[in-house]
């Protein structure tokens, strides 16, 4: 299977080279982000999305920022960083990777008392390098661990795009589906359009049909009734943070088929790694929750699809219980209920003893790990 | 309340003028049908919609296409008007008022022995207009039945448009929300956008929005959100084929919101008149679902929103089951469970005692009541 490469760095090495997913299926087209603008501007475009995905680019990002800066002295170098990182990291707020990968950043700058800016860049670029190889192999092990899941003829069900468009690697939800597909096994997907910017239809069709594998676009609406007709056998979605108690953030839409896979008595997996999982964040209703611009709604695909005078909800994501979660997948395995996730709590992972997390507290005012 | 009117006889009465719905909200365009052709290329593309005005527009539709035929001999004129009924009667299938108000045209040219083609096109002029009237009372006895069910600060949501835009009359699911308002109460209204065709954006929240009544759109997939944020108070729906098991026919998503409506405990209402209930129809299984144009979404705004290779399916509308409605709102009065809506079956209505229907069964290859 020959995968889209969503994020990576310039041919030079200076700039990060991104797919403009708002111009997919139509087109593709390659743009590289080098200024703090530039990055902030594709981070909340959704020209880079996905919460992998806009973790490995605002950290990559900060670094291609920063470039033209390296001859500064290496206070000031410092400071610039901060204030870089600082804007990156609030393009926005609701997944946790990308102010976790800005973080490690931003350790990297406290960590390093020695040395010009010109080093402390390297040392910063090193560190972004990192956290893309991590991503790939992130990848790579959701996929490992949760492609038993996924049996010969399975038709999956999953919900805007949590593939190889929404990270450096193959995906979290389609890295099972990608590597059962390897094994030989056959496997339909079926996703919902994904309104209100249709990531299901735009960039899960995509990458999938280009892969090879047979995927079925409907509208959101109908996908219950496919529940009911028995076309579906089990979902997998991604996430954007996971709280301590298992509740799920995740595109909106994800929480109504959570409820629509339980009273079809359907498996619900959520495929996500572990940097996905925030600790401090007890349950899942104090996630903030993103709430975008009401022309996406209202003329979102260049209409007037709703009248002036009405109100527009524009919430981009929703939170699912962990009540409704059959079980998580992620790079350290498959984990069922019951979860705590929380710093210090019980893990409990298929295949391995239940083993128990440092219980070093971080600062609840930080989400760094 | 100063409602629009759907569908009526334009002002020379010799053709059918409807607001041409596919055009709103950014113009209001009126249309005038007058061949057969007209009629069944305004009810296939959605110019005129829902499930009562179709089937009045239908009925008027057929007298407008005979006006030129009048001065034929009279068999030839009821061929080609069976003919013309016959096309009709099958531009869209879901609906049970189509085929019953057809039905009903086609009732009158077989009890008509006398008489020529002048006076049977007259017979059925007065039969449409009757259709019309009855459906403007129906919509009425619908508000005046369910306007109760409605609190004063209720926060309703439905789906699709089963207003005053998808009857001849105020609507069936909005006729208790005008009715309640009309009252003093004051209601708000949510509605989900309705892919593909938006019917929830376009027209419920612009017919609301010409009323006064406030309206707040969001993608559907953001709906079963609202519910979870305690938001909405109550759900109505429409309904285009209730089967005798009471399973109910409406637009594709309103299987998920009763799934939605269920999970969070909340009522919900399917508004109909009795024309819609289908007695033969047994149950949901056996209601024939339509699968519309893959265009609608693989680029339903002009852009290309999946890419080729992806396969699409496309249900106009989905069944809920009987047990997910809380009531039925009918021109007879609320229904409760349990339902028996069979021929000859009891019929559950509140503030009448439980009353039984006439016994005698029509034949099973008809719809006609």
């Amino acid at each position: 299977v020959e995968l889209v490469q969503a994020v990576r760095w310039s041919d030079d090495g200076t700039s990060v080279r991104i797919i403009d997913q708002r111009h997919l299926p139509e087109r593709v087209v390659e743009r590289d982000l080098q200024s703090v603008d530039d990055v902030c501007e594709a981070i909340t475009t959704l020209s880079v999305r996905g919460a992998p995905a806009i973790g490995v680019a605002g950290a990559m990002g900060l670094v291609a920022s920063l470039a033209r800066h390296a001859g500064e002295p290496r206070d000031r170098f410092a400071s610039i960083a901060a204030a870089h990182a600082a804007r990156i990291r609030g393009a926005r707020p609701t997944a946790v990777n990308l102010p976790r990968a800005i973080d490690r950043m931003l350790g990297v700058i406290h960590a390093a008392s020695t040395g010009d800016s010109v080093t402390l860049l390297q040392r910063l670029r090193d560190e972004a390098s990192a956290i893309l190889d991590e991503d790939r192999a992130m990848c790579r092990r959701i996929g490992e661990n949760g492609q038993a899941l996924i049996p010969d003829g399975a038709r999956v069900l999953t919900h805007c795009n949590a593939g190889a468009l929404a990270t450096a690697g193959i995906g979290t939800a389609l890295a099972p589906v990608y590597l059962a597909a390897l094994e030989g096994r056959r496997i339909e997907v079926f996703t919902g359009e994904t309104r209100p910017l249709l990531q299901g239809s735009r960039l899960t069709a995509w990458e999938l049909s280009r892969a090879g594998i047979p995927v079925t676009v409907v509208s959101d609406s109908a996908v219950a009734g496919l529940m009911h007709r028995g076309v579906i056998d089990l979902c997998i979605v991604g996430a954007d943070r996971i709280a301590a108690s298992g509740d799920v953030a995740n595109k909106v839409g994800t929480y109504p088929l959570a409820i629509g896979a339980r009273y079809h008595d359907l498996p619900f997996y959520v495929a996500a790694p572990m940097t996905t999982f925030d600790p401090v964040t007890s349950s899942g209703e104090y996630i903030d929750i993103e709430e975008r611009s009401a022309d996406e709604v209202r003329c979102g695909f260049g209409r007037a699809t709703a009248p002036r005078e009405a109100r527009i909800l524009n919430p981009a994501f929703d939170v699912t219980p962990a009540k409704l979660v059959t079980a998580f997948i992620s790079d350290r395995g498959v984990h069922r209920p019951p979860y705590d996730f929380a710093e210090g709590g019980d893990w409990r992972v298929e295949g391995e003893a239940v083993r128990r997390t440092p219980t070093v507290r971080p600062p609840t005012s930080t989400l760094g790990s």
